[in-house]
């Protein structure tokens, strides 16, 4: 399997499965001399943690970061960063029912394919639980970009959406919910939709919006590397992920270029923004946003009908612990991947000057 | 400037600016013994040209590539395939009025930000030319991969777009328009937009739409580097896009896990597809389908206001050759960049069992 | 701190110093599907290990290493198999006395320059500690490359040397005795002299030959990545190497093409081997065969004058444990860079033909 | 083909073959805003250059560099740096009676099992012609580096060596004479030795040594990318070498620990330089100094038995142009693959710190 590092740079390589003895990651490419604020990492890792709320996986997992090296009297060393965390809560489930078979839109059928069997425990390398390395190295990366602010958010949830512009949105709410939606009125409504989802063993998709603000000039590299090209690459890596789009995105299309450029005042940020904050690949100092759509997972409390690995016909009742909704979970995630694409490109861009 | 490299083992790496001497490309990594068409890359080569049609820009290039190396009597020998395309006319118009000002919605500010100057002759590196390098290797990468049909089309321009589901349209009308939309009706209505919107010296945006046939099972490593994050930062590397989204997309937010999820046919072939061809960051073998969205291009042939690099207002007319709608061009470079994205994942496969 | 990462395809990152928490990595891009003979990588990690001699360091590890991911019911999964080896004798010694002084031909000064501080408890980062994790991965690539078998020996320490050709060796000898020579009466005299310059606080430098036997045609990517280059990137990367070389090595300087070049013999061998198994970056099929130099370790038991941060000069006194000739411990690790080498190549060797 | 790319930030990727239309390369992360001097690059490329004296190859290159992109107006842009040097002699000698048969000492035989085929007119890819790429890209890199000095030359000719150590050397001397040693009665020696093997229709090794001097402290990254490690894979990358060793080398396994430790003076520079100006991977402002061998080059204008593709003994009658030594050609790509290494470095060490 290749694919397990993310970034040129500043470079994050996870693995880990859900049902192992653990997670972990090695962060490389951190500068040397960076104060590490633990409990700021913690945080992070507990606003994407199992059991947290009401509505979502009741998995108990502590999700506790040890670190294994990298960081000295509480400073990076430029070393690598060595972490792991334990699976403490693994074992509590029996997944001999989905061994010899294929649940519906999971990855079962796809890895017996290709690797020619599998770690059927749960979703074992394919599971959501291989996000957490994200966010500890995004947290830390967050630390390292300094004063800009990623401010991820649930926009959207099944038919509920946010209506106003997110110039508008007070990001104060966003941890005042559950949901983490910045308008309460909103949050309140897509609260009593996932809860009324979750009863019915159903799930409901949902878009996590994502405002960047206090971005340097420069940012991205403007070929392959667009900042763009990176950010939806970063999005789209998150599992249940099926869209991106950044600045005026699918609506743009609509839109004349009389309309849609983004004329510029004399010092050089522009009058409008649905350039999203990047032009040609590169930040240009404007706010930079973006949007990410989440599918309805693909874990029912439902009996459903599917095949085994003879392909006959089976059917099966879906049990354990599983989230409604994932896009109240995911806003840690998406922040820190886009705080790992920041960071990533924020020391690159050292290099781009003689 | 990093990011000039496409692919892990089977790789793209490219070179070259709009008004400079020619661009040009390395291919690394494709296997030794394959028959090359030169004709079907030259073929794709004319599809993304110049001046092609009365829809396009119509700038003279003859966009004939020339190979240097890594072919021998005919075959790859496995050694990297070195080629060139000479700009030819390049020095046609004057670019001196925009050598100290900033067009709106181009990269000129930002390039000038983060690399001290630019070459100021067009778009330099920013150009969406640099494409035409993308086409070569992509076409190279279809043939190896065989009998797999990748299938782009125009499906939306402007506030025009295609109302039937993509399953009833048939991709041999394609070609039969300049606007590169299978469905002939629609196609007409969306010529007529671009006449109209090309003599107000305007640009409209749209969406290109890819639906490719005949995957086998197992493309896409699970992690950072799932298949749909490969081709959606494929994507939005091309000039002008702004989203990228797979199989149910954004509309599949709307959706419960009970109809989204893609029940199994005895044969590992499902009876839906809101997954796009797409499980778990791997193929699944039934068709992957995704969209592209791209903005109206910020070129205008119109009067306009910007600033100078002191910040001083400064007014400006479009002049020059300039597409005013890019999707139809942008058919074949959604397809090669498909490719190369399978074409790597397809060789990468082969290292997965022992 | 770039580069902890080796490999293309078959990858190893580490994480690690000498006096935190423990050591790790992360194997990527292993096939699925391998048995995993735990008891054969513990094997090698013990012929590594600190304390396993008389002439070796008496540090106190056990050198336990536990594996998090990446192996299921016995096989390897084809994700990302994660390890770690806990420090458990990482205190016991006072680095105070090193902490604002720099040892002579260590990493102190160099390591306070680059990175404006320094983890001064022992050698840190640029300890040899690091190389357990080399250990545990080569030992899996072994597992990877079947019958192919690497015989890495002791053949010179200070001025005693083996003076026959490495093709008379029996090397069921190497492990019969503590310096890993397999010339019995020669390792008798190394072991005296290694016992000398220990008592001396003093050590001692060395060489390291290997001979890789059954080694497929045709592994070695022809141009920066020749065979012979990423085996002396390698050895040149394991701590003290100071030179390397294969085949005819330095002596081949001497010869006339016409005695050095190596003929054929009908089935495709050749009747010398001058080449050292390895032609144009390729491996021919015949025995690989290279030598690589360690010099004396830096670390004495003796009182030395040194200078502190500022400039001023100090006196200090070696203490603590040390290796008084690094090669016997060596061996296993010189057997491990080779093995990732060739698993490296092994795979990528997959993609060469359509 | 993999391993065509050098470097990880400042990277050069290579195409091309010795008979084919042309080689060139991709100059990928040279920063914005360096002065480019044209003229050095031919005058590097002028010393590498077949038939520049009596005593190299007659082969008849121009050997012009046509740069295609990422410099403009005398300055590089930060854009990739596209280069080709078309084979202009390539065609005067018949290769017909090498296609189906396998040179002795050449790579032939491992192409043809490797890939299948090969592009049989000369050494195609694995030729040395594909090092006029490195002398382009490193000339370049020289410049990127100011002033710091790299001298390379040569040392030893078969039996004949330079009997006093470098120290003592006036590199002033090493363009004054064919072969490129800097001791003028060494020089008319190895000149001599070089004609006689000539004459025989033999070849002869030899020794390229490389002085480095004005390093800034903190170059290379210590683990997997030692400075070393870097040097030593980017001298072993060259066609014919067979070994690399630095500081000490080879002979500093005979010493002690306390004879060959580098002690310190106030200043943080050392009194000795067993070192060879590295330590811990990470240069330490010292002069660099290290030894690169060569083999004596195959191809021999005599007549020789080999086999065929099928295993039949042939007798061959070698003809065409060669090198009798490559050392006094090989001087200007040990010094731009040094240069390569070193600027490498220099950009990555930029991260290093906060």
């Amino acid at each position: 399997m290749a694919g397990n590092t993310f970034g040129s740079v500043f470079k994050l390589t996870t693995f880990g499965e859900s049902h192992g003895k653990g997670l972990g990651g090695i962060i490389e490419g951190c500068p040397a001399g960076i104060p590490v604020d633990m409990k700021a990492i913690q945080l992070d890792l507990d606003r994407r943690r199992p059991g947290q709320s009401a509505i979502v996986t009741q998995r108990k997992e502590a999700d506790k970061v040890v670190f294994y090296s990298g960081i000295f009297e509480g400073k990076t060393t430029g070393t690598p960063i060595g972490f792991v965390i334990e699976n403490t809560n693994q074992k509590s489930v029996d997944y001999s029912h989905i061994k010899d078979s294929y649940r519906p839109s999971h990855a079962d059928y796809v890895y017996d394919q290709k690797y020619g069997f599998r770690d059927y425990r749960g979703g074992g390398r394919s599971s959501a639980r291989e996000t957490v390395c994200r966010v500890v190295a995004g947290s830390l990366a967050k630390q390292l970009l300094g004063t800009l602010k990623i401010n991820a958010f649930v926009t959207q949830v099944g038919d509920i959406a946010i209506n106003e512009p997110y110039e508008s949105l007070d990001f104060n709410n966003t941890e005042a919910n559950p949901v983490r939606c910045p308008h309460p009125q909103t949050a309140e409504k897509m609260e009593s939709l996932i809860r009324k989802i979750r009863k019915e063993g159903d799930t409901i998709g949902g878009v996590v919006g994502c405002l960047i603000e206090d971005v340097p000039v420069g940012l991205g590299e403007p070929v392959f590397d667009k900042l763009h090209a990176r950010l939806g690459a970063a999005m789209l890596s998150i599992n249940a992920v099926k869209g991106f789009e950044f600045g005026s995105g699918f609506e743009g299309v609509r839109m004349k270029g009389s309309e849609h450029n983004d004329s510029f005042n004399p010092d050089g940020s522009t009058k409008t923004n649905y350039s999203g904050g990047i032009q040609g690949g590169i930040s240009n100092g404007m706010n930079i946003y973006f949007r990410v759509a989440f599918k309805p997972v693909a874990t029912l409390i439902q009996e459903y009908e599917t095949i085994d690995k003879h392909g006959q016909k089976v059917v099966q009742q879906g049990k354990g612990r599983h989230d409604p909704c994932v896009v109240p979970r995911a806003v840690p995630i998406v922040e820190a991947m886009a705080a790992l694409v920041l960071a990533d490109f924020f020391l690159l861009n050292r290099l781009s000057k003689f």
